[in-house]
């Protein structure tokens, strides 16, 4: 196209936009921050587009196709700033808590990363790029490394399920009688006063993993503040 | 009703069935077995049960209360006699391998469960309760085991989605240049020679959580397998 003929059309109606994997994205997350999850359909992204279903389909194969590239996208506003400025233990700790507070907002997207191969999610891999050479910096054995993220990450997926759960999951209502032990278990729990139940078990928990794997490497956790 | 009426009764047609939440249990498990979770509808649900899915509806409000019963049903099978005849920390592992292995032929249910409140789920509540008495009996101060029972259960589901992960979820393809550490570590990982690197994580998270949180609670693994 010619300088003269690219005038001409701005000046005409305007350029059409090809469906790119961004704008594609930018749509879903749109129709999910108004409906949820529940309202992403292909008909509902093809409308937010501004185009039919089938030029829609054109771009993208499937639904899932757009749930992974939503998950790569999501993925890439975890925060693993800290692998580049704190001891490995607190580093760990901060992507952890990023990651949960990340995928608590997008829970649809766990059944969809668990499964995920990293060679299409280049968002991804690129975060398991900065916590692989954070740990290695800070003398993780190389074949550590990755078992010890696939348990902070599996951890880390259900701790996202658990801070969307209601405050009163644990009641045991009518059946309280039957369950003497748990029922008493959970009118004592630590952090149900202050209603943040799931973030005191989620501490607890990550505490005990970065100590323990971390230990299993033969690496004492840095900044004592386990 | 008389005998007579009842023999009556049998000897002509069948007495029909009431649909009850076992039969419909039952015919639900049917259904996943033979084409997965995908294949559950309520009208599939209804064909497999012989009746019409109008019939079907005057006996669970919707396929969320079936996804509910099944998740009930699904937790009497995880095992929890350890707690019976082992130290605590022991139980707590086999506890946990066998609520991992169950929920990992079931996905599709975490979602539900994450979120189900206990006093609509008696079997749920029930394995709760043995835990909660099983942790209580080793010493466990009271308002350690709920926090310590939620971080564990975060930790098995997220582990119980990893089970189901393709063997070369990690393999980097052609972006392995652009992710040098991270590509070096899949190649190490412990556990990838034997095909096991799901468990290689899970054991390793699992052992990290039960000596971390005993240790909080104030404990020592009593079994010395840590």
């Amino acid at each position: 196209m010619t300088r003269d003929e690219s005038r001409r059309r701005s000046a005409g109606r305007p350029v059409k936009r090809v469906l790119s994997q961004e704008r594609i994205v930018t749509a879903a997350l749109a129709v999910i921050s108004s409906g949820g999850y529940g309202a992403l359909t292909m008909s509902a992204l093809a409308r937010r587009l501004g185009v039919a279903p089938s030029a829609l389909y054109n771009h993208v194969e499937s639904k899932q196709e757009v749930l992974r590239w939503l998950q790569d996208y999501a993925m890439s506003s975890v925060d693993v700033s800290g692998f580049s400025s704190l001891p490995w233990d607190e580093a760990l700790r901060e992507w952890a808590r990023s990651y949960r507070n990340v995928f608590a907002r997008h829970t649809p997207l766990i059944p969809v990363i668990a499964v995920l191969q990293v060679s299409g999610a280049p968002r991804t891999l690129a975060m398991y790029e900065t916590v692989a050479a954070g740990l290695e910096r800070a003398g993780w054995p190389a074949n550590q490394i990755v078992p010890a993220i696939v348990a902070l990450e599996s951890f880390i997926y259900g701790s996202a399920y658990d801070a969307g759960a209601p405050a009163d999951i644990f009641d045991t209502g009518t059946l309280a009688a039957d369950s003497p032990h748990f029922t008493a278990a959970v009118q004592q729990q630590s952090g149900r006063a202050e209603g943040r139940a799931a973030d005191t078990a989620f501490e607890a928990g990550l505490d005990a993993l970065v100590t323990g794997l971390g230990s299993r490497a033969g690496l004492r956790a840095e900044s004592g503040a386990a």
